[in-house]
């Protein structure tokens, strides 16, 4: 575990930044992420030129991936650091209220908190043959805590949400579409060129308009409550600390959980062939 | 009318049984149907190893009817019967705060009360070649009462819900995929074994799990409140006994409706040209 | 400018009447046409037969545009007529509120302004070939005032709504569907049949089905207050008042704003260019 940069920023402009998501081997969200993302959000909401990030990562299998579970509750010595579980919440609020438009672009597996993390970002653009979607969770004995529950159930509806709550399987981005949770779905060979478009689109307008537009579309179309999110978080500790859920957590890491491999690569299958046995 | 068994419960595990409604010559609801869900739902809140339930139907032109209407204020002297107008909103609300998640398997037609139970479902997942989805309430002078308004605007959206509620029209399971009140549309060929693997991997998931997603995703999507569901029953009674709407029942108790044929077979269409005598 | 009827009201029967808005040389929304929309509202309001209007545009390549904004304040000197920015939540309020149902049927351009008036239709019906729909205000320094982040916010979900309402691009018909901010995209050759055909099965049905129908959809999905809409729009006109828009505004108005041509025709992709400047 190094402090090296998960997140690497690419000032395309002075409005436009691109920020690069590198955590080998398995792109896992981890409590150095969290910091280095709490140190870019500070930055992002004390500048006055900057419009729009579009979030993408290093790793083509996977845009980001669950928690590191076994550093899960660390708070590094080093800025920004913060408990995932009482901060995570706050980060949210912070990225869907910030003037700033973020976009996730994603390419690879969205899994868990990575999932969680996309839907956080204001707008997702996926890649038609090389995007995956799941809440892992209740494959695992566990629940969804870090607002996947909050953000799918306003964007895909009560029945959908349950499907991918309770199922804990992939869903492709034509799925995605289809359900509402990504913004759209787009083949892989243009993914780069749309978003790069569309950022650039923003990032020529005017900030006062774009903010005034992500003001007003909030308070019309709501965003989940910093407490909704603390409920979920705590909820997901709770249930995560019962036997069942730790033999499940046993069982998925003799599997392979953690390991660069089939089981982390087709987990939404394998989670299932767990489930019968 | 008899009390045999409408509901054929089929035992597949512990964890998941499959609901077969058979109620010849053509799947109406009707009181002896909605006794025997009362003592289902009484059950399945008792059974600490269940996990999901499957409804389908055993005819496979109608997954479930309208109203018997002749019998529909009868309360037979049975167990679990009750008054559908007072009780049919205490039951949607159970079926949907249930630790147990409930799936409507659509093969056939779904026709206004018929439909709003699919509605009432936690999930739905639909025949493409074979599924129609009807609120014939307005084409016979009447208005949805049973929850379909209160889903629809959910899960549709206010434009639709309005032309599925205004125009009483059949919707096949395409439409009903893309104005987002079934989750799915499949193959037929596909939908029995697509929908018993998701069950089975909801069966081999902890309890715990199930019951924590669908508690968090029911309190952030939100469910029809009894009150609401109560509120719409007594505007379909009041709007029934109006002269038009009795006058409009007598015609299509004329045209065919109650007995096996094209009128029940193409409701949708027949309704439009009863419209335009 | 003169006071000629920019809304031609077909009666097609006492319960359907078609509307059709022409108003040459761009179908610009303007203080005579809110005037004419402000009778029209009365009289429908008035109406017991009614049950159905349908809007239509006489220009193929423009359903309705954005405003004539140099004459935005005018309250010229005719019936109906009222400052646009107090009373344009109160016309909203009232047709979406209406006994009848509205529909709108989108061929050629629907902009800004034009967009917000097919979204205050109960529901909307699109040209696959030839509908394209546009918020273009945040291209231009500006910000959507008319009620289209409210109902976008309800029907699109807030990532898309952003998408729109920050993009200020167009948006074909299939992808209004998907997004469902349309109830449906349909072959152009096939628009006005589908439409017709609708609106008549309507007018056959119960007049006080349809409107218990509506009530009970306006109760359940919720509309956009009066109180919202109206502080939309002021902050639609603070945000007009800046000099960034008031420079992006000379800007458009050289490129060809105003006038047919490409610059209107265009307007989308224009604004990316205007961007990149």
């Amino acid at each position: 575990m190094t402090t090296e940069n998960r997140l690497n920023i690419v000032r395309e402009s002075q409005a436009y930044w691109r920020i690069i998501f590198n955590n080998p081997p398995l792109n896992c969200f981890d409590p150095w992420t969290f910091a280095e993302l709490n140190v870019l959000i500070e930055e992002v909401e004390k500048d006055n030129t900057l419009k729009v990030i579009v979030f993408e990562s290093a790793d083509q299998d996977f845009f980001m991936n669950h928690h590191d579970v076994e550093n899960r509750d660390v708070v590094p010595d080093q800025l920004g650091a913060a408990s995932f579980f009482y901060h995570w919440p706050g980060f949210v609020t912070r990225l869907s209220q910030s003037s700033v438009l973020s976009i996730a672009k994603v390419r690879g597996r969205a899994r868990a908190q990575g999932f969680e993390f996309a839907l956080a970002c204001d707008m997702r653009f996926a890649s038609r043959e090389h995007a995956k979607f799941a809440l892992i969770e209740a494959g695992g004995g566990s629940v969804p805590g870090g607002g996947g529950i909050e953000w799918l159930s306003a964007l895909a509806g009560r029945s959908r949400a349950l499907e991918i709550v309770c199922g804990a399987d992939d869903f492709d981005a034509d799925i995605a579409e289809r359900y509402g949770f990504i913004n759209r779905a787009l083949p892989d060979s243009e993914l780069d060129t749309f978003v790069d478009a569309f950022a650039r689109r923003l990032a020529g307008f005017e900030k006062h308009s774009l903010e005034a537009g992500k003001k007003i579309v909030n308070a019309r179309a709501g965003i989940p409550s910093e407490g909704e999110l603390w409920t979920s978080n705590h909820i997901l500790k709770s249930v995560d600390s019962s036997p069942e859920a730790q033999e499940a957590f046993k069982k998925m890491s003799a599997a392979g959980l953690g390991k660069r491999g089939d089981f982390e690569l087709n987990i939404g299958e394998r989670l299932g062939d767990t489930a019968a046995d």
